[in-house]
C-alpha cells in the first residue's frame, strides 16, 4: 500500500495509466490471423477456430443454444437465484427506460429539420467464458441494447467442450431478453460478428467484455461495426472523512482489489486518523478473504491511500483521477458532490457499496476505466441508439437563402457545391 | 462510371469500403516519433515540429492568435460574407440547441438514483490548413461543443510561415465562439492537446478532420483523449424517380465529386430514362467545373448509376450502402423517407441539395462515413456530454435488498463483493 501525502497525484496517475500497457505483439499476430481466416473462409474458420480453442466440435446446428437448454438451465438454477437474476433486470430496466430519448424536428415556413433516433438493427454482446463468467454483464450489456428497441440481440459465449454454457448465464441472457445465444468465443466469435457467415449474420455493434484477444479483435474491426469501450483494468477511489465507518470502506476495497492483480483502489481523506483506522482493517479482513492472493497482489501495486489538506483536495483528486467507481462514504455526501465533475458512477452515503450498483440497483456496471470518465459515460441506452438528420426546404424558402449558400462554398473555392446551389434557379441551357 | 441493374452491392460496398485503406506504415512511424516527442519535450519539440512542417518560427508567444489578428480578419473579409457566416451560425446554434439534454433522477422511498449529464470542459478543434481549410468546419465542430457547455474550446491550426491564418477562418472561429486559437497543426498539434505541454493545455477531447497524420494521431492518443469519428472519404447517394429533374442531381453528383478522387457519387433510380438522363448531365455539367480533372477521376473510381426493380430496391441499396449524405431528390419523398434505415444526413426533395446542409440549414456536416451510418452519428451536442450514474440507498433501504446483492456476488464466486454487501449489517467483530 502507498501512502500519500497531498494532492499531487502526477506519479499515481501515471501508474495507473500504464496498467495493461504490456506489448502484445504476439496477441496482435494472432487475432489478425484469426479475423482474416474468418472474413474470408466463415463457417469453417469459426468451427475450426472453436475446436481448437474450446475444445467444442461445433457446427451449425450445435452452434445456437436451444429451447431446451435453457429450460433445462432453469431447472438447474436455484429459484430465490433466479428471483434475484430477475428483480435486478427489473431495475436495470427501470433505471434504462428513463435514458430513452426522441427526435425532435425544428420547423419555419417552408423549411424542416428534424433529428431522427433509432435503435441499431442487430448487436452482438460478448460474454467471457470460464472463470470470467459474469451473469450480472449479462444483464448490464443486454437490456440497454432491449430498452433502445434493438430487432435482433446475438449473445456469442465460448462452450466448454461439451458444447456447454453455465447454467447461471443462459438464465440472464433470456431474462434480459437476448433473441439468439451463439457457443463460440474469442477474437473468432468476434470476426464472426463483425463480417457475417453462413451461419452467423452480421451485427451493425458489438459490446461486451473480453480477454485480451476479444479487446484486439474489437479494435481491429471497430469501423466496420460499432464497438463500445475497450475497457481497461478496473477501479474505486473512496472519498471518507470522520463520520466515515472503517470496516466498510476497508471491505469495499478489498471488493475492488479482489477483480484481479490490476484493479487499483485509492483513499482519499483530509482525516490521517481515518486512514489509519483504514488501512488496519483492510489487513484485518485481506486475510479473511477466498481471493486472497490476488487481494494482496492488487493492495500491493496499486493500493493507495492518500491524505489530503481538505475535503477540497480530496474532490480535486477525484476529479484528476477520474475514477471508474467513485464512493463517497460518509455521511454528509451532498457537501462533496456537486465538486464531482469525473467519475463514472459515483456510490453516495454509508450504505450503497459498489457491489450494489455492480449487481442489483438499476445503474449500468459497464463504466469508463482509466480516467476515460473525463471524457467517455457508463454503458446506456444512447449507446444502441443513432441519429440521422433530415433537411428540407421548398422552392421559396431555398429561393430566399441559396445565394448564400453560393457565396459560402465560393469562398471555400468548392465552385461545384456553389453550382448545385444556383443551378435551382438558372434558366435551363 | 458504372452502370449497375438490380440490388446487388456487395461489389460496390466493398470497393467502397477499401478506400482509403492503403498501407501508411511510413506515416504511422513518423506519427509515433512525434507523438513520443512531444509527449516528453514539450513545446520544445512543438516549436520545432512547426518551424519544420509549416515554416512558422513559434514561440510560446506568437502561438497564440491575438485580439488584433481577428479584428484584423474582419476588416479583411468582406463584409456580406461575414454576415453570412453568422447567419449559419445562428442556423447551426438554433438546431443543436434542440440536442440539450437533461439527466433525471429515479427516486423510491430511502432509494436515489440519477444521471447527470456535463459537459466535457476542455475541448480541442483541429481545423486543417493550406487548400483543405473550410471555415464551415470550424462552425460545425465549435458550436455543439459551445451549446454543450463546453468551458474552454481551443482551435488548433496550421499557419502558413509568416504565422497568417485564413481571414475567414478566424472570423468563423470568433462567429462560432473559440475561446483561443493555437497556430499548431500535424500529429504534433494533436499530441499538444493530448497531453499537454508548457504553453498548450491538456484537452479531454480532440475533434475535426485533418490528413493522414492528423488521423493516425488521433486515433493514436484515444483512450488518453476523447476523440470524434475518424472520418474516411466522403459520398452521396441520390435516389431519383420520374419526377426528378436531372440537372439537379446531375450538378449535386458533381459536388461531391470535386471534393477528391476517393469521394464516392451513386444514384440509385428504378426508372432507366431517368438514369441515362442524369448520366448525359453529368457529362454534359462536369466540363463546365474548375476542378474538372478531380471530378473526372472520381467519377471514374467511385461513380455509379444503380437501375433497380422498383423504390423499394432503391430504399434497400440506400440501407445498405448507408451513405453520409442522401439525397431523396424528388417530389413525393415522404413516401420513402420511413423506408430509409441508414443515412447520415437525409436531404429532402427538390431544393434542398447536399451544400444547403454543409453550409447553411443548421444540420451538422460532420457525418459517418463508408457505411459506418449503419451504428454511428452525425456530430451532436452529445458528443460534448459526459454521463455519470449516482446512487443512494439508506440504510433501511439497502437492508431489504443485501442480501439479494450478497446471493449474486457469491453466484459469481466474488466473495469479497459479497462480504462489502453483508458487512453493513454485521456486528463489529
Amino acid at each position: 500500500m502507498i501512502r500519500l501525502c497531498g494532492g499531487d497525484t502526477k506519479e499515481l496517475k501515471k501508474r495507473l495509466l500504464e496498467r495493461g500497457q504490456g506489448d502484445c505483439a504476439a496477441q496482435q499476430k494472432a487475432v489478425d490471423e484469426i479475423l482474416a481466416a474468418v472474413k474470408t473462409r466463415g463457417d469453417s474458420a469459426l468451427f475450426a477456430y472453436t475446436k481448437r480453442f474450446d475444445g467444442f466440435d461445433v457446427n451449425e446446428t450445435t452452434l445456437y443454444v436451444t429451447e431446451e437448454e435453457i429450460q433445462a438451465a432453469y431447472e438447474t438454477v436455484d429459484p430465490a437465484l433466479i428471483e434475484v437474476v430477475r428483480e435486478s433486470a427489473r431495475n436495470i430496466e427501470e433505471y434504462h427506460a428513463r435514458q430513452k430519448r426522441e427526435g425532435f424536428a425544428l420547423e419555419k415556413p417552408g423549411i424542416r429539420l428534424s433529428q431522427i433516433i433509432r435503435p441499431l438493427r442487430r448487436v452482438g454482446v460478448y460474454v467471457p467464458g470460464g472463470k470470467a463468467s459474469y451473469p450480472s454483464s449479462v444483464l448490464m450489456n443486454i437490456i440497454p441494447a432491449k430498452v433502445a428497441g434493438v430487432e435482433e440481440i446475438l449473445m456469442a459465449s465460448p462452450a466448454d467442450k461439451n458444447g456447454k454454457l453455465p447454467p447461471l448465464t443462459l438464465v440472464a441472457a433470456r431474462e434480459a431478453g437476448a433473441d439468439k445465444i451463439l457457443k463460440i468465443g474469442g477474437a473468432q466469435a468476434v470476426a464472426a460478428l463483425a463480417f457475417g457467415t453462413e451461419s452467423v449474420p452480421r451485427v451493425d455493434k458489438i459490446t461486451g467484455p473480453g480477454n485480451i484477444y476479444v479487446a484486439l479483435a474489437k479494435k481491429a474491426v471497430f469501423g466496420q461495426v460499432g464497438i463500445d469501450m475497450v475497457a481497461g483494468p478496473s477501479e474505486v477511489l473512496v472519498i471518507a472523512d470522520d463520520t466515515s465507518i472503517p470496516r466498510f470502506i476497508a471491505a469495499d476495497f478489498l471488493s475492488q482489489a479482489e477483480h484481479d492483480e490490476m484493479a487499483a483502489c485509492i483513499l482519499v481523506t483530509p482525516s490521517a486518523a481515518m486512514a489509519d483506522a483504514v488501512e488496519a482493517e483492510i489487513w484485518r479482513q485481506a486475510e479473511l478473504l477466498s481471493k486472497k492472493e490476488t487481494v494482496f497482489q492488487s493492495l500491493e501495486n496499486y493500493g493507495t491511500i492518500i491524505v489530503t489538506k481538505d475535503m477540497e483536495e480530496a474532490a480535486d483528486v477525484a476529479n484528476r483521477i477520474a475514477p471508474e467507481h467513485l464512493e463517497l462514504c460518509m455521511d454528509d455526501f451532498e457537501a462533496l458532490l456537486p465538486r464531482i465533475q469525473n467519475a463514472g458512477s459515483i456510490f453516495l452515503g454509508q450504505y450503497a457499496p459498489e457491489p450494489l450498483g455492480d449487481y442489483f440497483a438499476g445503474t449500468n456496471h459497464v463504466l469508463p476505466t482509466n480516467g476515460t470518465a473525463r471524457f467517455s459515460s457508463p454503458l446506456s441506452v444512447d449507446d444502441f441508439l443513432k441519429k440521422s438528420s433530415t433537411l428540407y426546404y421548398d422552392r421559396d424558402a431555398f429561393y430566399q437563402v441559396y445565394k448564400k449558400v453560393e457565396a459560402f462554398a465560393n469562398a471555400e473555392g468548392l465552385t461545384a457545391h456553389a453550382r448545385s446551389a444556383a443551378i435551382r434557379f438558372e434558366e435551363e441551357t
